[in-house]
């Protein structure tokens, strides 16, 4: 094929692969191995690699290049890629030079101080830089929403979810507010006579390491291209061909800590099983966000908290920690969809999490908007609280609204994607089922291939070749149909 | 002042220095934590790293701001740091790209080959990847030798030891050639009534370790600006703001593991302790590789293994790993000065070790010169090592020329920096033990601050503000005098 200027792209694209590489190392290291005194050092370095890549995709001749290979003679996959090449070029030089400077300062100035701020309860003192953030975020969804026509929430939520537009996601929150609120009373109700045993430590550090590297290996992650390590909030990171995820441990709880490594390693298999031979252009990564979550949350909670996979990792778990009763599976099954309205998202279970995701969705959306201002959060944060999960949350900034990194680090516009991943995820295990009536069976004697089948074929080697839409739809046979989410909480809870 | 070329090329080397960190980043991760999956890829963002770092020196505007700031009104810090600049600049742009291809391609081809090619003692097969290595080494040494006006190994040397010549060094080495064969027969026969028990295992690595770690404490390693791992070929890596060392652990023996923690040590503060203001230009890095050995031979030698040092960790290592009567004070001294004449220069004593490092600079100097060919280096090693240490060797390829990655990856003229650095350790701790005659008694008591304060003051913190000659002439009052080396080591075997 003579394809010059698609082939010219492939070869700049590639470049900034590799660089993101050492970024990508740089980030896990400096959560997970860097002493403090690292920090400036390998901030400062950081930024020098942001500048080379943004000089990288603003190299001159790009869009030139980008205008004659739409002309040239492209496969469907390679125009898939071009189509990526041309959002990342465009993401990546509408923004000027002097905005994504002053955002950095204004974002890293926040977040820094919001760490104490956070503690000390400290509203107004964080309210002081967070009025930066914001107006440089207004400023750069301005610029996004002006280049695509969408509204300015749009443009920022648009970098994490391609495609995703409020009003979709609109209607989705809004049905979700009119059964979650009587669903948790209900399962409140229901759980108030159950009986649970709480597991009790210590559970030696070394153990449940041992015991994750197992569940890790039980569910394929490729250990000859990934690691497990340590960090204060885990995550996966890395690169597709050397993933590393994290956790933390805490003698006195295993629970946590197991199933946030059952969580990390949805999101690794995604990224281990990236086609290899595209993995290095924009069409071979992660579709989006939500997708990336939707991998971590058919792990942890499709899978992870079914009864069936407990009941086949039960007896490791006691094989590694020593039995009691409280390690029986039922027991498990029990812990691990146990419901308790709370004030913090990242503690919540999976039934109460949607309104946590909500809450910060309709003020994120509104204040990027221009339809409300800073300061108005606090009120609508205590007003959304007691209405979607009863609590009252008045003057406790701490466990409210500072709670989250996402708005002191001028991210917004993430949020919907934690939910759109567990409708996903529901609808894709739906389609599984289908195909695998026997599928909790199946998982209960240790034979997980059906999910790792089909999230493959479906999902993973698939990267972005599509657009979510039609990914999902490819995969499933319909669009996002949050019914899914609703019946597996219904089956699951009640 | 006004020094806007200075400024601006200071800027460009900040830069420069920011980059470097992820590439040294990277090949600590490499070597200490990457799985193996994840080579090609981390290969590929090296490769792309280098690529942008080269061209970052290669900026048309460079020759230009050298020229302009040589007539700025610098002081003689900024003096020293244009040299550095120019300097660096000169290196990085004298060689075509072609070139720098050609040698990459060839070494790494010869270096992945060899690993199998020594295990098989295949000289043949080596040396047919190894003339192109050797073609294009003399090819780079033929540029700079003709740009430096010095000869072709000289200007090999220099990459690693700025102003170093084989003039200079025929000098010293052939008189250590008149007095070290001779040494080694005397003390072999002293030692030949001598008792030394070995220490018996298993000493488990979680014991190891925290020994290690205790003495890079007492050492005065700063963990908070870096860390100790595990790689199967011990290095320190990093960065100044973050230095990591490793080592490697065998259950059955201690001993090596121990002092190749305190030898790195060496290398380790001496990057801690770098100038905080300057560390980030060239006139703020290490001075020398043949500087650095003598910060990692000043721990590990003079001080690590002096009966002295000994006696006072003798009590901490029977504390960690049990105590037995090998692990008494006397018989650690006798195990860390025992001589023994062997094939393998990594597992050589302190006395033996210069012969290894003699034959292959004399070899490597006369193969770069024009006066070898690859295909006569075996019988020359076989005569050198029969001469040196009265070890035969032929038909023995595999622990003989073939030993080393050195050559089969394209580094000439880095030898001689191990005896250097032998040598002006023993210089710098006959200046330490002139200031304080009781400096083994503040030893033996754990006082290390006589050794501690005069590197910092006399080599950390001078960096590269000076020639190697001038700082050792302001370090210790005369020039480079390898007369403290034959003491020393007269002194301590016999």
């Amino acid at each position: 094929m003579n394809t010059p200027a698609y082939t010219a792209l492939c070869t700049t694209f590639t470049r900034w692969y590799h660089l993101n590489h050492l970024g990508a190392l740089a980030g896990w290291d400096q959560a997970a191995m860097m002493p403090p005194k690292g920090n400036a050092a390998r901030g400062a370095a950081l930024a020098e690699l942001q500048v080379v890549m943004h000089q990288l995709l603003g190299d001159a001749a790009l869009p030139g290049l980008l205008q004659a290979a739409s002309a040239e003679p492209l496969d469907a996959l390679q125009q898939a890629n071009l189509r990526e090449m041309r959002r990342d070029w465009t993401l990546s030089t509408l923004l000027p030079e002097r905005l994504v400077q002053a955002q950095s300062l204004a974002a890293s100035h926040c977040e820094h101080a919001w760490r104490t701020q956070r503690q000390n309860n400290d509203w107004p003192g964080f309210l002081g830089n967070f009025r930066e953030v914001v107006k440089t975020a207004r400023e750069e969804a301005h610029i996004l929403s002006q280049a695509q026509g969408i509204s300015p929430f749009d443009a920022l939520m648009d970098k994490y979810e391609p495609g995703s537009r409020s009003a979709d996601i609109d209607a989705l929150f809004d049905d979700v507010k009119t059964w979650l609120p009587d669903l948790v009373q209900q399962v409140l109700l229901k759980q108030a006579s159950e009986r649970v045993q709480t597991p009790v430590g210590p559970f030696a550090i070394e153990r449940q390491r041992a015991l994750g590297v197992e569940l890790m290996g039980l569910l394929g992650f490729d250990f000859d291209a990934g690691r497990l390590d340590v960090s204060a909030h885990p995550f996966c990171g890395g690169v597709p061909e050397d993933v590393r995820i994290t956790t933390r441990y805490t003698e006195g709880d295993f629970v946590r800590s197991m199933m946030g490594i059952v969580h990390e390693t949805g999101h690794a298999r995604y990224e281990q099983n990236l086609p290899v031979d595209t993995r290095h252009l924009p069409v071979g990564r992660a579709r989006s966000m939500g997708i990336h979550e939707s991998q971590s949350l058919s792990f942890e909670m499709q899978l992870g908290r079914s009864a069936a996979f407990l009941q086949h990792i039960a007896p490791r778990i006691s094989q590694h920690l020593g039995h009691q009763p409280a390690l029986e599976a039922d027991n498990l099954a029990r812990l691990y969809t146990r419901v308790q309205p709370g004030l913090i998202r990242i503690d919540a279970d999976e039934l109460t999490y949607p309104a946590h995701v909500i809450l910060r969705y309709e003020i994120e959306r509104d204040l990027i908007n221009g339809l409300i201002e800073p300061e108005d959060i606090p009120a609508l944060w205590d007003r959304k609280m007691a209405q979607y999960l009863g609590i009252d949350t008045r003057g406790n900034f701490k466990d409210g609204c500072l709670q989250d990194i996402h708005w002191p680090s001028g991210s917004f516009g993430y949020f919907p994607s934690y939910t759109l991943g567990a409708m996903y995820a529901a609808q894709f295990f739906a389609s599984i089922r289908r195909a695998h009536p026997d599928l909790d069976t199946r998982i209960a004697a240790g034979d997980l291939s059906p999910v790792f089948d089909w999230l493959q074929h479906n999902i993973w080697r698939q990267a972005s070749r599509w657009s979510t839409n039609e990914l999902v739809q490819n995969a499933t046979g319909e669009k996002l149909n949050p019914a899914y989410f609703r019946a597996h909480l219904e089956q699951r809870y009640l």
